[in-house]
């Protein structure tokens, strides 16, 4: 008895269909307003309020696509969406994610579905490669390392935290016995930089630890000597230092933490460094780009986003760590129902320990197929691309008086704004966002309202480029030409 | 310039392949051996230990799924895969998988894409009305819960545990404000079944409080008594109870704690109570297993995975709470880069603050397919058509006396036993997992080593059932041959 008219038949017929449609929607993209026009609570008058009771036509399901969702879709595939951080988008990872779901595993171990495991493994070696990391991150060697994907970028901060927590409770109970597991918790500090993403200074929350912000110099980046400061200030206070996150391309502007600084004040004072390079880090697949993650080697574990800039549609981020048993210790559980009769070997990771959550797609599968179809010289086009786009941008920026860049443009981000007030840069984004022509976000640093520009779509070309910032001239020109201005 | 020769026609073309790959690989899985036939390490050897510098052809890409993916596949959706439990999968749920890849977009706030947060909380409306949840978990109704997806249950488990942690944190210090958080944190203690999950446990270490096992009953159920007797020995000690997970369908043995007894007591002790149905919660769709979620009007929060038994496919963990402001204000973070202008309107949810990630897929558009194309009566007709044959695998059990049953047979869940040591059955469930004709893993109950037989698949039949229970005699009889027994 089938449930559901929906069969192999109809899913062939169907599949077909919605190929089209997905190419279509990419292929049209830039004719969708890209912010929508609606208030909020929209979508609830539109649809029923009950699931119905028999089974629908596909047809009126795919008509309700275009009435009820697409008018409320911001769309970051869209050549003109340059908000937030770019989020990865390829028709090879969309192949990859129709396999995927086809094989519908949960690679929780690796009995669960050893392929899923193992791609897994050996992708993020050759990721790991790609960025020219040190040996002790890449699983294939003789190292205690290797990598894993986790679904984002505050999931690795956590695990990294959580692991850093354990270990430097179970050292310091080794040498003071009497200090209770609770006591030294209390004393427990975390550090990371001011401009750090505000994830980070979650994961502390959730890790019930104290979180110092640590200032930063005119880059908006921390030096070794600021984080020094404040730890030395910390242990005189009879705190415990024992993490420190570092951001290589912070959210507001893009900034890099000085780790060949950092790194090593970590190792001394027995400190867990976590590097969080969640969108910059797939530049570092370009030699031109590579300095920028000198010092990783000093990291405990490292963290970026494909999911952001490598083409790997959402969810994948890659985090290595230098010593698997650090992060496996920390949560082990080994009910029978989840036991094998491989896991004793050396050669098996069950992913699980890993992670916050226990189950797991074959997310490794658009790793694959993006980096086989693209090549690395591929993907490096298309960040060399991208950054490009960016300073194509800066330049006409800063070809405008009435502007300032406000951030070094070292990536795919440009931060900006009009000499003059915050809230004059406040009605501009408004007037932007009102428009729904084009889409960004501001973000603060230094006390100013800055206009953050990001090259996001893979879509984005030079014609998009030029466009966005007619437009912002143009809502630049009517706003000065108000009387209160 | 274009990086990858997958173009929008390209992928046309490709996709139109993988659709048809996928609906074979679907339409033929029972052919294939369900438990991979080769030891840990076998994937590395079959490929190249770097990613290419050029791209590559897609034939050769599509040629190594076969040489290098399946062989290492335990395929969770042949219809003899009886392990763990069900991993969602259905058509409808594919085709909008591939749907929510094209849109592509990240949903951390209502802006950054307000369809895909307003299907959303309409779509755990939906599902909470089918499972006619109290009308405080609904939030289109004056009440002040709502529904989120989780990626799984794990993931639900914690954000309830530091939830909790946080509300009784704070209600302590504002009555005894002399106490310190460390204090507090010290004498919090947690509370679950000895059946739970492992994640249970896994959440406590995370929230870094004491997780106390209570006992159960010869159903393997906790009962009101057992934990009010341990609450109040904890409490005598000076320990601050705040917080209890029951479960509805064990993943031992499918198990219920009895909530209309623990419910009532946990709120007299000011202690949340999370429910974790994470397999069962599907069954109460259909008014017959609906009883079994009476009590859930007493919790604060409860949770299931419509992507183990709702068709669904992975993730999609359905979690209501029953304040909306308990879950948002434990762990609010509001930098400049993610606000926006209507974020202050009572219509807004930002359901970053409701999940330990920060990015999100535009996962209700799975459900929104599933409950169209299936209708209530088409997902009700598979939970019962599952039942019915966990129920024919019991007669045929219990129609061989060298077996038994170990525990009540309530949903799809068999748990039996050859009669006599834990080695015979551990001897048994080895000859089963070599066979690779079948596929199923044990569990521990009151010490005895138990055969879990799951309903997983969607496409499974009575005659899989059959030839299951007949190549499992078999096994039997010539395990039972060999002169040690």
């Amino acid at each position: 008895m089938c449930c559901c008219t929906m069969d192999a038949a109809e899913f062939r017929r169907r599949g077909r269909e919605m190929v089209d449609f997905v190419a279509d929607y990419l292929e049209n993209i830039e004719q969708r307003p890209v912010y929508p026009d609606l208030e909020p609570g929209y979508l609830r008058s539109l649809i029923p309020t009950e699931a119905p009771l028999e089974p629908e036509n596909y047809e009126d399901i795919i008509k309700d696509v275009e009435r009820v969702i697409m008018p409320g879709v911001t769309h970051w595939h869209s050549p003109y969406f340059f908000a937030y951080f770019p989020a990865a988008s390829s028709y090879p990872a969309m192949l990859a994610d129709m396999l995927c779901g086809a094989i519908g595993c949960i690679g929780f171990s690796w009995a669960a579905s050893p392929a899923c495991t193992e791609l897994e493994t050996v992708m993020l070696d050759w990721l790991g490669k790609m960025l020219q990391l040190p040996e002790h991150f890449i699983a294939g060697t003789h190292g205690h390392g290797g990598g894993v994907i986790q679904g984002t970028a505050s999931e690795a901060t956590l695990m990294s935290l959580l692991a850093a927590r354990c270990k430097a409770i179970r050292r310091v109970h080794a040498s003071i016995p009497e200090n209770s597991e609770a006591d030294i918790l209390s004393k427990l500090v975390a550090y990371t930089s001011e401009q750090a993403h505000s994830s980070v200074e979650r994961a502390a929350l959730i890790g019930g630890v104290m979180m110092r912000k640590v200032p930063t110099d005119n880059s908006y980046a921390v030096r070794g000597d600021m984080l020094k400061k404040i730890v030395e200030e910390d242990k005189a206070a009879g705190l415990i230092p024992f993490y420190f996150c570092a951001t290589l391309g912070t959210t507001p502007s893009c900034a890099f933490d000085h780790i060949t600084e950092l790194g090593p004040l970590c190792n001394e004072e027995n400190m867990w460094m976590h590097i969080d390079a969640a969108y910059a880090g797939s530049a570092f697949i370009c030699p031109e780009f590579r300095p920028l993650l000198n010092g990783v080697e000093f990291a405990d574990s490292f963290n970026f986003n494909p999911h952001k800039w490598l083409l790997v549609n959402f969810d994948c981020s890659a985090m290595w760590v230098k010593k698997r048993a650090d992060i496996i210790g920390a949560f082990k559980m080994e009910p029978l129902y989840l036991k094998h009769e491989n896991q004793e070997s050396g050669l098996v990771t069950d992913y699980r320990h890993w992670q916050i959550p226990l189950g797991r797609r074959f997310r490794s599968l658009k790793m694959w197929f993006v980096f086989r179809l693209y090549g690395l010289k591929g993907l490096q086009a298309h960040i060399r691309k991208q950054v490009d786009l960016a300073k194509e941008f800066e330049s006409l920026v800063r070809a405008d008086k009435r502007f300032e860049i406000c951030a070094e443009v070292i990536m795919g981000l440009v931060c900006f704004r009009l000499k003059g007030s915050n809230e004059l840069n406040q009605n501009l984004l408004k007037r932007i966002t009102e428009s729904r022509e084009i889409h960004l976000v501001p973000c603060q640093l230094s006390g100013r309202f800055v206009l953050r520009f990001a090259i996001c779509a893979r879509s984005t070309e030079s014609r998009h480029i030029q466009q966005a910032w007619r437009h912002i001239t143009q809502l630049t020109f009517e706003l000065l030409q108000e009387p209160n201005h």
